[in-house]
């Protein structure tokens, strides 16, 4: 499962820009709808740049998979978190019997919602041994879910005191999102949206923020699930740590990423260059996926262009790496949970650009006057 | 049709408080959710809103009606808009055959599409004579879309030149809105969305803005459709002609509605007042919905408290009325189309605020370990 297949770097090389023919094609067509130009704001612009990514005039929207990479952390034991670290392992088992936040979104969108234990601490109570698709085991997971179990490591080491990871670890981890990306594509894919689960990855994801844009850690440590004061000011002197003990190089995301960040973090940033590789759209949700696409966009430039941000989160690291990759969020609702919630959220605009550019009428044909000359 | 059946004080008197006791209940259910305490933000917010809306713990959101009001305005005839008035008509018959903006969105989101014909100055191409439901003339009307036939007048006044409507003609179209609210929720209403058809209808709401709030012309006018500065200082200067000579009394906001608004602003009142009476969320779109919302809240001050707001328009008159009834808007995304687009764009939201509150798993039941005391 891990580390076969693909390579991340020829991957990264087949990113192409944006399809110019294509968007024009779609800039054109809005222009003819029964509606003042320009009147649908960013769903104007959304139909445009999925155009553009998917190089057709009228983009399609009708498969879409979310992606959970869940994975535990080292640095969790430098007590940054308001949750023991079990919850992790926890946590996943919820997203397979349906009962977690984006399990809810998942049915509610009609999503695909794809559980990745690329590095879990501990034994998933009531998992499958192998990975399961709904089809297989009904039993044990809830519809729409399937798991895979592609541990690279059970957890990273603690960033505080050294890398987090292996350069070889972080681009198994790579290839299996790389993986999960081919699979789910071989079954029709138009997006996916970025989904993470790990206790104490919010310290791992703000101090990739912190190395990839410059800013001191304190603008970029947020509260993650809930933390008090002091445990903010941990956090804060955490990330320091980790950035004077690992010294990454600006030039080197490969190196950052594994120094800083986590086992998921890694993978989803193979979901983001397996995605734009095969032009679909990827969604970013929070502080996790927004550090992933940063990291995805440091490897390959190219791939900035088929990111979508999904929401602006409460985290201050998430919208420090939005300004970095000048993505602007579609939604802010003031959420915090990660999962790929606020990513999910979003897909009901993106349906609704999709739509409204494929389905409404031209003024000529539905005998509407356009505007009066000046 | 029109004027029979409830009379709007009766309704507005049966309007009452949220419900406590479901609030809190909704609240201490929230707590018991598999998330961190907060992280679902506004979301968290609307859940439990719509509980005291509802008077249940755990409210339900199957059935949507978008209500869009058409009608034709006299200040039309000041060149204050864009596109010439026979598009009113126009795009009445669009929104039956399916091809606007709002029956898009109306058949992604799975609601009724109720347009109703309360003052259209014109012949609307194709349209039933009658009302008609999609079941009984499915050759002539889209699917899920239902026309009802209820001129008050063929157009308002120039509200610049006197009152745009009689007292007696605000309160024949406030008649048509309870109506139409009656029979929708006779079939089953848990969610209203508010839409508008009129070309000019921005000046007449702008004014309604600008009376209801004491804000001058200049800080409520935008450029509605589209509009070139010379048209905005030309909208700005009817504005200002229109206050000096109705001079409404700002404890009269039905005066203000007759001298100033549009016969679909008028039924659109009637829509938030029995929706509100039968404990039924109202989804507030642009500047008409936001105008609307501001004159039932002066007629009514409990109704305030079922209002959302779905978007931030470009309008700025809209965000004034909003500002005014302490609303903030749920999506920003520089729409400024009306028909109820931002409105409908917002009840996924709604939805994922339900679902998430009714289907998550509690820490108890998923077996997942809270938080760890501080």
């Amino acid at each position: 499962m891990t580390g076969v297949g693909e390579d991340w770097r020829q991957v990264a090389a087949a990113v192409g820009p944006l399809d110019a023919a294509a968007m024009q094609a779609a800039r054109e067509r809005q222009g003819q709808l029964t509606k003042p130009a320009g009147s649908l704001g960013r769903l104007e612009e959304l139909a445009v740049r999925l155009a553009g990514i998917q190089g057709r005039a009228v983009p399609r929207l009708a498969q879409r998979a979310i992606v959970v990479m869940a994975a535990d952390h080292g640095v969790a034991g430098e007590g940054v978190s308001a949750y023991p670290q079990a919850v992790t392992a926890q946590m996943v088992a919820n997203f397979l019997a349906g009962g977690a936040a984006i399990s809810v979104l998942a049915r509610q969108l009609g999503a695909r919602l794809i559980v990745v234990d690329v590095g879990v601490a501990g034994n998933v109570p009531g998992a499958p041994q192998e990975n399961a698709r709904p089809t297989a085991t009904r039993s044990v997971l809830a519809e729409n879910t399937t798991f895979r179990r592609a541990r690279v490591a059970p957890g990273t080491a603690n960033l505080a005191r050294g890398p987090a990871m292996s350069r070889v670890q972080a681009e198994a981890a790579i290839a299996v999102g790389l993986a999960v990306v081919a699979d789910e594509a071989a079954g029709g894919l138009d997006a996916v949206v970025l989904g993470d689960m790990g206790i104490a990855n919010t310290t791992a994801g703000a101090a990739l923020v912190a190395a990839l844009t410059g800013q001191p850690a304190a603008a970029v440590v947020g509260r993650g699930t809930g933390v008090d004061d002091a445990t903010w000011r941990r956090k804060v002197a955490v990330v320091e740590r980790a950035l004077a003990v690992n010294h990454p190089a600006p030039g080197d995301p490969l190196g950052t990423l594994a120094a800083l960040g986590g086992l998921e973090h890694a993978g989803l940033v193979g979901v983001v260059l397996g995605a734009a590789a095969r032009q679909c759209v990827v969604v970013v949700d929070g502080l996790a996926a927004a550090a992933v696409a940063l990291v995805a966009a440091r490897l390959c430039p190219a791939a900035r262009d088929y990111l979508v941000a999904g929401h602006a989160s409460v985290e201050p690291g998430q919208r420090a790496a939005l300004a970095a990759l000048d993505l602007q969020p579609l939604l802010d609702l003031g959420l915090r949970l990660g999962e790929g919630t606020g990513g999910a959220l979003a897909l009901p605009l993106l349906d609704a650009a999709v739509r409204l550019h494929a389905e409404m009428a031209t003024f000529q044909a539905a005998g509407v006057s356009e505007r009066e000359p000046p």
